[in-house]
C-alpha cells in the first residue's frame, strides 16, 4: 500500500477497539490506507477482573499495541479512551474527527453475563443502547453522511420454524402483502439489547436518513488474522471460560487439557459461525460499499451453520487423528433454550459483496488447539468447570466465588494464572 | 359490594397511579374490593413543570386525592411515593406487599417529549426499560405468581400494509410455518421505548414462567370515569397541548375556543382508539382473567379505528350542530410518518373476555367541548398554536420558550394560567 492510497483512504471510528474483534479489524483498516480512530472504554478488561475471567493469549495495553503497529506497519492509528455512554465524548470524537464510517462493536457483548443478576442485566441493556442512541445522534447532528456499521447478532433472531432471512421478510396474510422486519426472539438480555439497538438504528434510517449496516453477526471463531501474527504484542482475545468463551473455544481447550468436552443439554443447538478473518472481510465489504442514505442494510455475516454436538465431534475426530481419545459430556443446560430444532439462515448479501470465505476445518482447529497447548500453563481449570450462570436463577456459587464486583484480588487462590496477567 | 367482598379481593399495585388513566383505574379496582396500592414518583407533574404543559383540569396531590377517596367511598387506597428505576425501592414494595398482580403504567409516555433531543430520547428509553426491568425482577425473586399487566400501545406495530394482529402472526415461509411475533416498526424512542419493554417480558414468561399481560392500547379518550365525577378532588387529568395532548383533545380544545382544527398533514393517519371507561374495564377483564405462568399475552386494546381527519370532522360536525362553524386546517406535519395507509388492527381477545364498548358520539364529544368551555380561563392559547417537536430536528423556538429544564418558573408571562395551579 502506498502513502498516496493511505490519503484517499475514509476515516473510521472503530469503537470497541480494545475487543476480540475491535483491535484486529482496527490494524486490518489500517493496513488498507483508512485513517483508523481507535476508541474504547476497556470495560472488557473491568469486567474480567471482576468477574475472575481472562485471556488465556496475554494482552498488551492498547498504548502499547498502537505503538508496536506503527513501529511494525508504518502506520498510526489514532486511540482515544472513551465512553459512548458519555454523550459528550461521543460528540467530541465526531468532532474532531468527522468520519465518514463508524464501525461499532462497544458493547456488552456476553449473553451469561447479562443474566448474572439485575444489575447486569440493567447495565448491559443500558450501556449498550444508550451508547448507540449517543452514536446514532452525534451522527445526526455531527456527521449526517456518516455510515454506521453496528455489529448485531445472529442471536436476534432465535430459532425460528421457518427459514431465516436477512433482516426483513415479505409477508402476504390475508390477502395483502409488505416486507417487515424479521420477528425476533432473542435468548437472554444481552440478546434482547441487540435488538433494541436494532430497532433503535432502523428509526434512525427512517426519521432521519442516516445510513445504516447492522451486521447479525455468528460466532467468530479463530485468533489470529494477518496482522495479529506480525508480532506478539499485536495479538487479540482468547477467551474461554462459560462466561466470555464460545463453545468452540471451550472445546479446544478442553481438548488439549484432556478434559472431556462439556455440550450443553441435547446440543442440537445450532448457529451460524464464522472465521475471524472472514470477519474483516466482511465488515470491510460493508465499509467499502455503504449503505445508502436512509437505508438499513442487515446482513446476516456468517459463512456456516453448526450444530454445538456437531463442533464437539469435529474437536474430537481432530484429537483422535492425532492417537488422542477424547471423550463428550452432557452437561445440564445452563441456558433457556431448544435444544433440537429447524435451523436454516439465508447469508448471501455478503457473498453477493465478494466474500470469499475460510470454512471451518482441521487445521484451524489443530492450529488453536496447539496455541492453548502451547499457553497450558495459563489455563484456570476451575473456569472449564460447569457454568458459572443459570438463565432461571442468575449466577450461582461458582459466580459468587470467582467474580470480585470491585475488581480487586478474588478470594480463591490461582496457582496457574499470572494474576494480572491480562492486563499489561 | 360488601367488606367481605373487599377482604377476598386481589392486591394489586397500580405503578404510574398518579397518572391520567392510573388514578381513575386505582380508584376503579378500589370500589371493585381489591387492596390497592398506588405508586408514582410524581415525574409527570415534573415534566409538566419542565415543558410549560399542564392539565385543563386542575388536580390535587395524591396525598389529597386518596383522602378524598377514602371519604367519599369508605375504601382506602395505599399511596406510595416510589421510583421504578430504584431497584430497591421496587423490591420493598414487592415485599411488603406480595401482590397478586401489578398493573404497569408507570412510563414516560408521549412520543413528541421523546424527540425533544438526545437527553430525552434516553431518559425516556432508560426510565421505561430499567423501571419495567426491575419489576420482572421483582416479580422473579419476590412473587413468581404476580400477574404482570403491562401497558404498551397500539404504536408498537405502526402502519404496516397486512392486517395487525394481536401480539403474534401465524407466518408461512418456503414451506415452513410458525407463530412469531408480529414484526413491529414503532415510529418514535418513546414507541421503541414500549417495544423493548414487550421484548424484555416475553423473554421473561419464556425464561421465568412470569405471567404476562401485554396492552397494546389504542389513543384514549374521554376525562370522566363513574369515580372521578364523585368529587373535583378526584378529577384526573385533561392534556391538549401537542406534547401530552391527543390530537382528538387538541380538536376539542380549538373547537370550545374558537380556532381552526390544526390536522398535521393530509390527515389520513388511523389509529384505533378507546373510551376511559372501556380501558377501565379492559384491564379489569385481563385483572380478573390472569394470564397462565409463562405465558405472554397481548391483547389490543382499543374498541374502534378513526383517521386524524375523521376526527377533526366528527368534532366540526359537532358544533355545527349547534350553529358554530368550526373550520379545519392542514398543517406540517412534525412527525415523520405515514399520512395515508392501510390500517387494520384486530381488537377480538378483550371482546372474547367479554368487553362492552362505549363507542365515540356526539355525546361525549360535546361533553368534552362543555367541560373545556367551562375552564377556558385556564387556556394558554400559545400551547395549541403550533407542534413544538420536530421529528426530524427535534424541540423548535416553541420548545425552548416554554421549557425550563430545572422545571423552575418560565420565561415567557402566562397571563391566563394559574402558576402551578396543576399542583395543589
Amino acid at each position: 500500500m502506498s502513502a498516496n492510497k493511505q490519503e484517499r483512504g475514509l476515516t473510521v471510528l472503530v469503537l470497541g477497539a480494545d475487543g476480540y474483534i475491535g483491535w484486529p479489524m482496527a490494524m486490518h483498516l489500517s493496513k488498507l490506507g483508512h485513517q483508523v480512530v481507535a476508541v474504547d472504554n476497556l470495560a472488557r478488561r473491568r469486567w474480567d477482573r471482576e468477574g475472575g475471567t481472562y485471556s488465556l493469549l496475554p494482552l498488551r495495553s492498547m498504548g502499547r499495541r498502537v505503538a508496536r503497529w506503527e513501529a511494525v506497519s508504518g502506520r498510526r492509528i489514532e486511540w482515544r479512551r472513551a465512553d459512548l455512554r458519555n454523550s459528550e465524548a461521543v460528540e467530541s470524537l465526531f468532532q474532531e474527527f468527522r468520519p465518514n464510517a463508524v464501525i461499532h462493536f462497544a458493547e456488552q457483548r456476553s449473553a451469561p453475563f447479562s443474566m448474572v443478576d439485575r444489575e447486569h442485566a440493567v447495565m448491559t441493556q443500558v450501556n449498550n443502547v444508550v451508547g448507540t442512541l449517543n452514536v446514532l445522534f452525534a451522527i445526526r447532528d455531527q456527521v449526517p453522511d456518516c455510515h454506521l456499521i453496528k455489529l448485531g447478532t445472529m442471536g436476534e433472531y432465535g430459532t425460528p420454524n421457518i427459514d431465516i432471512e436477512e433482516g426483513y421478510i415479505d409477508i402476504e396474510h390475508n390477502g395483502r402483502r409488505d416486507r417487515l422486519p424479521f420477528p425476533k426472539v432473542p435468548g437472554s438480555f444481552y440478546h434482547l439489547s441487540k435488538v433494541h439497538d436494532s430497532n433503535n438504528i432502523y428509526f434512525a434510517t427512517r426519521a432521519w436518513g442516516v445510513r445504516a449496516t447492522d451486521l447479525n453477526q455468528g460466532v467468530v471463531y479463530g485468533y489470529q488474522t494477518d496482522d495479529t501474527v506480525l508480532h506478539p504484542d499485536l495479538q487479540t482475545r482468547f477467551d474461554f471460560d462459560s462466561i466470555w468463551g464460545t463453545a468452540l473455544n471451550r472445546f479446544c481447550v478442553q481438548a488439549a487439557v484432556g478434559q472431556p468436552l462439556t455440550v450443553y443439554g441435547k446440543g442440537g443447538q445450532t448457529r451460524g459461525f464464522l472465521d475471524i478473518r472472514d470477519t474483516m472481510a466482511c465488515i470491510t465489504l460493508a465499509l467499502e460499499n455503504p449503505a445508502e442514505r436512509g437505508e438499513c442494510r442487515v446482513f446476516n455475516q456468517f459463512t456456516e451453520q453448526f450444530s454445538v454436538l456437531q463442533l464437539a465431534e469435529l474437536v474430537a475426530r481432530v484429537r483422535r487423528e492425532h492417537g488422542l481419545e477424547t471423550t463428550i459430556s452432557h452437561v445440564p443446560n445452563p441456558r433457556v433454550e431448544l435444544e433440537q430444532h429447524y435451523y436454516n439462515a439465508k447469508h448471501q448479501l455478503l457473498l453477493d459483496l465478494g466474500l470469499q470465505p475460510h470454512l471451518l476445518g482441521d487445521t484451524l482447529l489443530e492450529s488453536v488447539i496447539q496455541m492453548v497447548e502451547k499457553h497450558a500453563a495459563r489455563i484456570d481449570h476451575v473456569l472449564l468447570a460447569r457454568p458459572s450462570v443459570s438463565w432461571k436463577s442468575g449466577g450461582n456459587e461458582v459466580w459468587d466465588r470467582y467474580s470480585s464486583k470491585d475488581g480487586g484480588p478474588r478470594t480463591a487462590p490461582v496457582s496457574r494464572r499470572p494474576r494480572r496477567a491480562a492486563v499489561v
